[in-house]
C-alpha cells in the first residue's frame, strides 16, 4: 500500500499557472466591470486552471458522504449515542438527511460510503459503497486510532472513490462526513498539524453542553500525549493514523485522488477540512484543486482557516457536516463556470468599455 | 397616484409571528442537530411565515432588472459613458450579461424593465417591459432628481411588476438594477435616510479611480444641500424623489408590492439596498418580506448594513448589480424550502435524538 500511495502522490502536480493570464484576460473581457463578480471570477479561474485551460466544466458533480465510528466516543465527547452513525447511513440511503436534500437541490449525485461504521455490513443499496476498514477506530485518547495499514487502506479507498467518479466523467467532487464524535479526532489533527492549543479549538460539535467542553479538551490533550511519538515523527500519514478516523482518512484520500485526476474538490466543514489539512500535509499541491466550501460554526474553525490562510466561500453558520456546505458551494462552482462560458464580451455585445 | 400608493401601503402587514413556534418546531424535529443548518433554517422559517404557515415554496422565481439613467452622470461620477445603460439593456435582451447567466443557472425568469433610460423606446422584446417614466432623471446635485409625480409613477410601476409576478404564481422575487452613475444617488439616499456622512460611504462604484472619489463625495454633498428641504421634510417619498432614480424608485415599489403580495424579495447589492431602505422608510413591515442577498464590495456597504442591522447572506465581493447577487441568494432560498419540506424527522427515520 505504501508503494500504491507513492505512485498516486507522484501523479499529483500543481496546476499550470502559465495559463492564468489567458483565463484572466477572458474574464476581464466579459461585459462587466473588471473583477465585479468577485470570488466567482477567481473560482472560474481556478476551475479553468485545474482543467488545463479548457472552458471550465462544473458538471457532473458528485458528493461522497463517508461514514465511520470512533473509539474515542467512549470518553463521552458527543451528546449523541454512537449508533446514530449507522442510523444516519440508513437515513442517507432513505433520502431523508440534509445532504440528500441539498445534493438533489444542486443537482449533484450522492454516494454513501461505509469506511468504518460499527456493526456489520449494511444491506446492499445502489447508493452505498461498502468498504469498511474496521468497525470503528481505537480510542485515540489511549493510543493510535488506526494502524498505519488501516490508514493507508482508507486513503487508497478515498483515491478509488475519486477514480470511480473520474471514470464516470465527474468534474467536481464534494466531501461529506458522518461519524458520531468526529469533531474530537478533527480537533486533535488541527492541534497536531498546526501546533494550535486544543483549548482554543475545542467546541460543542453536534451540541455538547458548554460545561462538558473542558472534559472534551482534556480527552484531546490525552490523545496528543498518547500519540506524541507519531506527532513528533512529522510523518503526516503517521499523524493521520494516530489521531484521525476512517472517514477522515478516506476523505483525505478523496482529496488526493481528486488532485491527481484534475477534479475540483469542494471541501465541506470542520471534519472535511481536517481531511484537507491531512491531504495537504501529504502533498501540498492539493491546495490548487480544493476550495473550502463554508465556514463551520464550530468555534475553533476560525483559528484553523486563519492558520491555513484560506477563506471559505460561504458563511451560513452550518455545523452539520455530511457534505451540506459542499453541496451549497457547488452551486457557486456551476455559476462560475457558466459566467466564464456564457457571458458576452464587450466587443461581441457592442458595449463601451470604461474610460 | 397618492391614493393608489396609500391603498397599497394599507395592504402591507407584518408576518403573523404566532406561527413561528410551529415552524421552528418542525425544523427542530428534522434529522440534524438543532440549528445545525444555520441561516438556511432561519431563511426557511422566514419563507414559512411569509407564506402564512404553509410548507414553503421557493418556485417560481423571477428577477426584474430595472434600468434608468441619471442626470448626475454629467458630474463625471462614473468611468463609463452614459450610453452603457442602454447598451446593457440590449445585452440583457441578447442574453449576454452576468444576470442572464446567473438567473438561468438558478432557474429564475428574468425580465428587463426600462423605467427611465435615456433615448427613445427600445424595439419590442418578450423579456422587456417598456415603462419609461422619463429619459433619465434631473441632476440631483442641482435639485430634485425626480418630481414627486415621477417618483410615484416609478413606485407604482414597481408594484405592478410584483403584481404581474404574483398573478404568474411567482413566490420569490429578485431585484436588479442597471444605471450608469447609480451608486451616486444610492449613496445620497443612504446619507439622507441614515444620517451618515457621505465621505464614509462614497466608493468607486463600477471602477472610478481612487483620486476622483473625493470629487464624487463633493457631488453628493452638493446634492444633499440642494435637496435639503426634501430631506428635512422627513417624507420618504419626497427624499426618494429628490435623491433617487427611476430604477431605484421602481425597485422600492417592487419591494412594497412583494410585501403586499406575500412574496419573498431577494434584495441585490448597493443600489437595491438603497431601494430597500427607501421602501422600509415608506412602510417598515417590508423588512419581514426581504432578505439582503449579498454584501456589496462597495466600501460604504458595511456601514449601511451595520446601520440597518441586517446581515446579507453571501460575502463574495460582488459589485456588479443587475440582480447577480440576488440570483445567487435564490439558490439558498430554494435550498431552505427543500430542507423544510423534504428532510425526514427523527421519528420517521428512526434516528436517536441527542441525550
Amino acid at each position: 500500500m505504501e508503494t500504491a500511495l507513492k505512485r498516486i502522490l507522484d501523479g499529483i502536480a500543481p496546476v499550470d499557472r502559465t495559463r492564468e493570464a489567458d483565463g484572466q484576460a477572458h474574464l476581464d473581457n466579459l461585459t462587466k466591470p473588471v473583477g465585479s463578480l468577485g470570488r466567482l471570477e477567481s473560482l472560474a479561474l481556478q476551475l479553468y486552471l485545474i482543467q488545463g485551460g479548457q472552458p471550465p466544466e462544473a458538471d457532473p458533480m458528485r458528493v461522497y458522504t463517508v461514514a465511520g465510528d470512533h473509539g474515542v466516543n467512549a470518553e463521552g465527547v458527543s451528546p449523541y449515542p454512537q449508533e446514530v452513525t449507522r442510523q444516519m447511513v440508513l437515513n442517507f440511503l432513505a433520502d431523508g438527511a440534509g445532504i440528500n436534500v441539498l445534493a438533489k437541490t444542486v443537482g449533484a449525485e450522492l454516494f454513501v460510503v461505509d469506511a468504518g461504521c460499527c456493526g456489520g455490513a449494511f444491506d446492499d443499496h445502489p447508493a452505498l459503497i461498502q468498504a469498511k476498514v474496521a468497525p470503528g477506530t481505537a480510542n485515540l485518547a489511549e493510543g493510535p486510532a488506526m494502524t498505519r495499514e488501516q490508514c493507508l487502506q482508507a486513503l487508497l479507498l478515498g483515491v478509488s472513490l475519486a477514480d470511480r467518479a473520474h471514470s464516470d466523467g465527474v468534474r467536481v467532487l464534494g466531501t461529506g462526513d458522518m461519524g458520531i464524535s468526529n469533531t474530537t479526532p478533527s480537533t486533535a489533527l488541527y492541534s497536531a498539524f498546526l501546533g494550535l492549543d486544543p483549548a482554543g479549538l475545542t467546541g460543542p460539535g453536534a451540541g455538547l453542553a458548554p460545561k462538558v467542553i473542558p472534559a472534551k479538551t482534556a480527552v484531546i490533550r490525552r490523545g496528543l500525549e498518547a500519540n506524541g511519538e507519531a506527532i513528533r515523527s512529522g510523518d503526516p500519514v503517521e499523524i493521520l493514523a494516530a489521531l484521525g478516523g476512517f472517514e477522515i482518512a478516506t476523505l483525505a484520500g478523496l482529496i488526493l485522488g481528486g488532485a491527481k485526476n484534475h477534479q475540483l474538490v469542494c471541501v465541506d466543514g470542520f471534519i472535511s477540512t481536517a481531511a484537507y489539512l491531512s491531504a495537504w500535509k501529504i502533498h501540498p499541491a492539493v491546495k490548487d484543486y480544493c476550495l473550502l466550501s463554508h465556514a463551520s460554526a464550530e468555534p475553533g474553525y476560525s483559528a484553523v482557516i486563519k492558520a491555513l490562510g484560506v477563506e471559505p466561500y460561504l458563511q451560513l453558520g452550518f455545523r452539520l457536516g455530511e457534505g451540506t456546505g459542499a453541496a451549497c458551494a457547488m452551486f457557486l462552482v456551476r455559476s462560475a463556470a457558466n459566467i466564464f462560458n456564457q457571458m458576452a464580451t464587450f466587443a461581441s455585445a457592442g458595449v463601451s468599455e470604461s474610460r
